[in-house]
């Protein structure tokens, strides 16, 4: 079952072990600490990432960014278009 | 379940009838076709909303527009960071 939130990426690595080019995230959801997730790389660099607000699904053991999934574009992030606090619930 | 889709809208109007002051909007969901939805104003303006993407939920009979739901800022509204097909799958 997704549970949403607005997490905060503070830090970007490459993630070597992942099965296509992925970035493992560090992400901050606010008072419900900190969390991993693995992304894929898509079309963004690591410097465009850091400090992006993204949409995290915590809903399960893993946290997972929630992104679109174009044909086109591939991996599209979905980011709260004015600023709010990290740990939002998104409803 | 939610089942999210991005959709963009291509209408917006007052919606005199809703509890807080909301607009109808009119969302054009790709091949999915057109579904309409209300959503609180929050602090957006019609015109800033016409034409911008955001996240609906189609997994009941009514489409709901998926949100952040700041203490501080209100209804915050989600957007893909790229131009993406209308209709794109979010998960």
């Amino acid at each position: 079952m997704a549970d949403l939130i607005v997490g905060r990426i503070v830090a970007v690595e490459e993630h070597p072990g992942a099965r296509a080019p992925s970035y493992l995230l560090r992400l901050d959801l606010g008072p419900r600490g900190e969390r991993h997730a693995s992304v894929e790389r898509g079309s963004y660099d690591a410097a465009e990432l850091e400090g992006a607000q993204v949409v995290v699904d915590i809903g399960s053991d893993e946290a997972l960014v929630v992104a679109a999934r174009s044909h086109a574009a591939g991996l599209v992030l979905l980011r709260p278009d004015r600023e709010v606090e990290d740990g939002t619930v998104v409803g």
